[in-house]
């Protein structure tokens, strides 16, 4: 397939017939990581620029492998120290950016649209790696690759999204992934935490997890943003916990096998148990080496 | 050429045929910077230190895109978490750094004379990339270099600098190389940011700036640092940019086809209209992929 | 000699063989230190993360410079914006690394016993760089390495160690490996600063630094925290540096050629003064410099 974007600012842009072949590469390139000799020269000579505005340790680091790993060349600028932080507008820094010839930016920011915004003012590829609460399409696409290596097909298959939908572009790109895949998605959390135009999202809404998970094949767990209850939006860790923490009673109700996932950092007794997030279950680590083969792949496509 | 330097200090050590001789190789450098693939190994096996002791992304960044263009091992240390912070002096921290063999240490720093000091210390290289008030050397190359590719030769070219010259070790670098060069340097601001003994920097003394552009060819504008304010310097920022902030009124003043320079990050609306800024006139994208340029021509002329 | 570990958690845990084996092939990598072009093919693909959860210049650069002069990729990651710090535990940390498929994890940790903890989880190599003020087997390793360059063997020689014996990962790392080549180890320090038990310590202690350095062929200083004093465990630095800071008039005791060391970063006036750091029988520089080839000794033996 001749690769036809310039950019990912989210997974809405992508067919199926695109989003399968990314997975089939994502295999080849998954192989690698697993040789003795990590490394490949096809992206030798090419700069790719990290701009997290934003701290993060997963995703920032798995750009940072899967570049380096293809020989590219990667400059990490955080926002601490960055023109951005003394006044600069974010369009002035990447325009300052582009002027040094990078071939790509990676860029997590903390306003929605600002990936969008800044392919609009670059003429180099721009990957988004999570802006704000709209979008993070890197990790839909390892989180579908997770499960399409699990299961090879997504026939009548269910996955129940759980926690705070409302304020997370997690839940937002894999729903909208999971779609075009043509997996069922279900919803679960309290209704603070749920987004008003929900019904739109075409996914079955529960507010009660006992039902929630009735029959469900995979159960993605989101992170709580602990601040959530300071704004209100919770009675208290406790009780969200009680009610929408995932715990082994839940699991019965879930098919037999049914796959554990979360996007990390965890907080564990939280949204997640601790015996269940190291369960067989658990595909949570395979999420963070699928997370490196994803965006080797990405990289590949965006730069050859 | 033979080079006959082991540091770059300050623009005053160099001759002028140097100076036109950094040029040269920049303009073949810089197309390095326009391949598919950015990359040449003439600097492999090469140890460069990058010692930011106040934060910067365009200055930092470019030194490293330069050095692992030309295939050098870069190093970067910041002084959040450096020894430095610990209390160690400035000494022990370089005399540690060299005792590790780099081949160049490339340094900011907030007191002046810091560069110098740290050269005199270590046996490598020393690049300052800036030291409190007292220069920026790789910076006025850069601006040079800029108008130089516009203008070919500076036969009658008249640069207006405009804003806080007291504070701005730009300012400074920038009359040292222009004066070097034959360009004839006019200055202009408010007396509170103009340096006491301006009289003897051998430039023209402007108060008005409708005054001083008349007939120029280039502005360079410099970043208002707004601590000037509460500082007492200024009455306030409103009223700066109406004295001193450069618009589209001024520019009719001055040559036809006059040229717009900053050295970023820019204060928009206040020491520089937005309009300015984003025009046809403006060099000031220019000055950032020259930067890239000089930088890799330095690093080759002192690492080889 | 097949290298037999996996981890480098303690120097408890290496032979006398082992060391010296360290040593000869240390020497043979300092010797590419030295070379124009500073870079072997050695590691090439080889991934090595570098997790330090405290600030640390000289140890972090080390292995920075180690890791990039034997081509392996190295990927760095500190405390601040780490998934650690929002709440994530250091298992979780570790495990999501360890995903990715490093080959070797260097950590520097304020918990004693962080690296063992790690070790236990991960199934790629592990380097302690200093956890908490349990131990730093590299620093350790340097320091008789740096001894050993001066004196070839160990016969009949005695190393005083001064200073905050009781919160030192240095002094603790240093003098298991000292008795281990058949080193005479004594300790002086204060009452404050020296262990409870330090009597099952193989050492002979004093608590006059007069008495303790008679006769001595080498002084380790230790790095006074100057947090001590706030925690009452010291009247005031000044007396601290009257009873217990290396002067000349202490060296006269010492043997003719005494060694000093210090593992940096230094108070000067404190700990030591400063005509001694800077005297021709301080080896605290040479500390540094055998320290990138016992860290790229040591990742050549775990990686190849």
């Amino acid at each position: 397939m001749k690769w036809p974007h310039k950019h990912l600012l989210d997974v809405e842009e992508l067919t199926p017939e695109e989003i399968y072949y990314i997975f089939e590469l994502a295999q080849k390139f998954e192989e690698i990581n697993l040789r003795p000799i990590k490394k490949i020269p096809t992206l030798k000579g090419k700069s790719v620029i990290l701009y997290f505005s934003e701290p993060s340790t997963r995703t920032k680091t798995s750009f940072d492998i899967a570049a380096k790993r293809l020989s590219a060349d990667v400059f990490s600028l955080q926002s601490k120290g960055s023109s951005e932080e003394k006044g600069e507008s974010l369009k002035d820094t990447v325009l300052t950016l582009q002027a040094m010839h990078p071939d790509l930016i990676v860029i997590r920011h903390k306003q929605s649209g600002a990936a969008k915004f800044v392919s609009e003012k670059v003429n180099c590829s721009v990957v988004n790696a999570g802006d704000g609460t709209h979008a993070h399409p890197t990790q839909a696409l390892l989180d579908g690759y997770t499960l399409y290596k699990e299961w090879k097909n997504f026939k009548d298959k269910t996955v129940l999204i759980l926690g705070d939908i409302a304020h997370s572009r997690v839940a937002r790109s894999d729903i909208i992934l999971y779609n075009k895949l043509g997996i069922k998605v279900r919803v679960c959390g309290p209704k603070t935490l749920m987004p008003k135009n929900i019904s739109n999202w075409g996914v079955e809404v529960f507010y009660n997890l006992n039902e929630a998970i009735k029959g469900v094949d995979a159960v993605e767990c989101l992170r709580l943003q602990l601040e959530r209850q300071e704004a209100g939006l919770l009675p208290s860790l406790r009780e969200y916990s009680i009610y929408y923490g995932l715990s082994k009673q839940h699991l019965k109700l879930a098919k037999d096998n049914v796959k554990i996932m979360h996007p990390g950092p965890m907080n564990r007794g939280v949204e997640i148990s601790s015996d269940i997030a190291d369960s067989k279950n658990s595909l949570i680590l395979d999420q963070v080496s699928a997370g490196v083969a994803i965006r080797m792949t990405l990289l590949y496509l965006f730069l050859t």
